[in-house]
């Protein structure tokens, strides 16, 4: 079964679009900056009183760890271009272990999706979810778990930049990358310089947060790549009124499919990259995408879905919006915004 | 003894600079973008293998927390505006607890120093601090201390918004605020919201951060709050040749008295808010910073201080980037730079 629903015209219209992305041309921005939402005050009663030392050397000094705290508020920075040309707001949630970084550069300093789609004329906002980068983050008081952290070679065997498990070595000139790859192997390091911690027991925590900012700004456009999408399917079932469209980059994993039909009137892009099917995990989390899909085509939704590959553009990783050819895939989703009359 | 270096009719230029920033200028960009900088690569071995819960509800599964880490690099974002102004890059250093957030926005919504400075024509950088905001931080088998957090009331009573300890109530009708204060004491929540935890024993690394910043833009001119100021200077005495011009708002502390013959060719200007002398710990700050001023000065170098009351300048907190009247300071901090040769 192809879940590839719309047809020929389309996918060439879209190799079409995807002419390299022209740079160098200065930003007019109506406005730019940032802001926290959401959140609630926590408190912390009944903990230990204890003696620490605050600076290397220094004395021990008393430490207080009960009180009020603000916790799980989010981040938000926000770019208004001056030739506004997005029907709507455009939000960029990113994925786990990551933070609105994401968006921003690329490992080898390129553009990110950010510039790019505020030069296409849409206002942009990126967040950091609850609990990662400028969000921060709240006392093992407030909660239980721990966080956990990416070693260094995980995302390279994971994400599909190298050819699966062994092909990470410590040395750059042993590591297998998967041929024709799309991601700046070379700038491997500085893409793990934009990895944060994670924890395990704050997805209620994560969600709120989305769900405050959405009733800030939206209606709205949202970009979700990755864990970002399990977040944010289930955002739009509690908001559908508030989402004019969706696009998914290769989520992980999708919304829960009892909820699909609150979905009917969003219409949904869903894009993957290049060896999904070769990857168990990548290929797992597809199949629950285009479940979720299809439970929102029944209920009368629309979702597209873009497999790359089939398009004519090769080589992406799970991190396709850091590849070499990440202005074609952005081309490839403004023309489906715009066939969806999002854009101006 | 008095530290005020420059006189009377510098004093008043300063006042008559100080209209208020005219907004809602469209911001023009050459370019903007981000990095991460520094960091180095951890080695964690022999650390016990454990079985953790990735999800909520779902099955135990093993968690290797050792292996190779990135750890210690630092995240910074840059924003160069088409009519440049500035002669070198403007570097925006965050005080203890915070991230660059400081200079991007205020707790009521208003214009934060980094628009304001980039409409001014400045190249401008800010960055997260190595352990803190989209630097990332590291695990506890890397780091040897917990992390600290601040609660709800801490900055209240400490930042000179409340009138000293025992001015913060739960109740915000009942909360004590300095009379006349700047700060914009009904978004409160929102400057704490601002707020991340802070390490006891990365001052090495964060320092190490900043140097290879520097190494990488300067020379430049950087702006420095409060702990960030701590670093700065300890930073300038390691790259004096870097550094064209510092700017400390409320240093806390300075750099080594020792070293400080190292800064008698980077002009400095100090800048105190209103009411540090009615407040023990920043009447020590002060007290450091003047005495680190004065030791430059003894080895030929320039330190301007301006205690903002004594130039007309009332009621600002320890936050004062972020005070009702952060253009009117802006704007002193901007007059001095051009008179020091560094804006065209």
């Amino acid at each position: 079964m192809r879940h590839f629903t719309f047809v020929s015209a389309f996918a060439s219209a879209l190799v079409m679009a995807a002419a390299p992305a022209v740079a160098a041309e200065p930003i007019a921005l109506r406005d730019m900056g940032s802001f926290h939402i959401g959140g609630r005050i926590a408190e912390v009663s009944g903990k230990e009183v204890r003696m620490i030392v605050r600076q290397p050397g220094g004395p021990q000094t008393k430490y207080d760890p009960n009180g009020q705290f603000m916790v799980e508020q989010m981040y938000v920075q926000y770019f208004l271009p001056q030739n506004r040309k997005g029907k709507v707001p455009l939000l960029m949630w990113h994925g786990g272990g990551l933070t609105g970084v994401t968006y921003e550069t690329t490992p080898d300093g390129r553009e990110g999706w950010l510039n790019m789609f505020v030069r296409k004329g849409w206002d942009t906002y990126v967040s950091d979810a609850v609990e990662r980068g400028r969000s921060g983050f709240a006392s093992p008081d407030v909660w239980p778990s721990e966080p956990t952290f990416l070693n260094y070679q995980d995302p390279y065997e994971r994400f599909r930049i190298g050819q699966g498990e062994g092909s990470w070595n410590a040395d750059p000139q042993k590591r297998k990358p998967i041929p024709g790859t799309q991601f700046p192997v070379e700038a491997y390091e500085n893409y793990m310089k934009q990895s944060v911690p994670r924890w395990l027991s704050t997805d209620d925590a994560i969600i709120a947060g989305y769900v405050a900012l959405v009733d800030k700004i939206c209606p709205c456009v949202v970009l979700m790549h990755s864990q970002g999408g399990a977040f944010g399917f289930k955002v739009a079932e509690k908001r559908p009124d508030k989402f004019k469209a969706i696009v998914a980059i290769e989520s992980a994993t999708a919304g829960i499919v009892a909820n699909a039909a609150k979905l009917k009137d969003v219409p949904v892009l869903m894009v993957f990259g290049d060896h999904v099917d070769e990857h168990p995990r990548w290929a797992a989390f597809k199949k629950i995408d285009l479940a979720y899909g299809d439970a929102v085509r029944a209920a009368g939704g629309k979702v597209d879905v873009v497999h790359l590959p089939e398009v004519g553009i090769k080589g992406n990783s799970h991190m396709m919006m850091q590849d070499k050819n990440n202005g074609e895939i952005a081309d490839v989703i403004q023309k489906w915004l715009a066939d969806n009359k999002l854009n101006d």
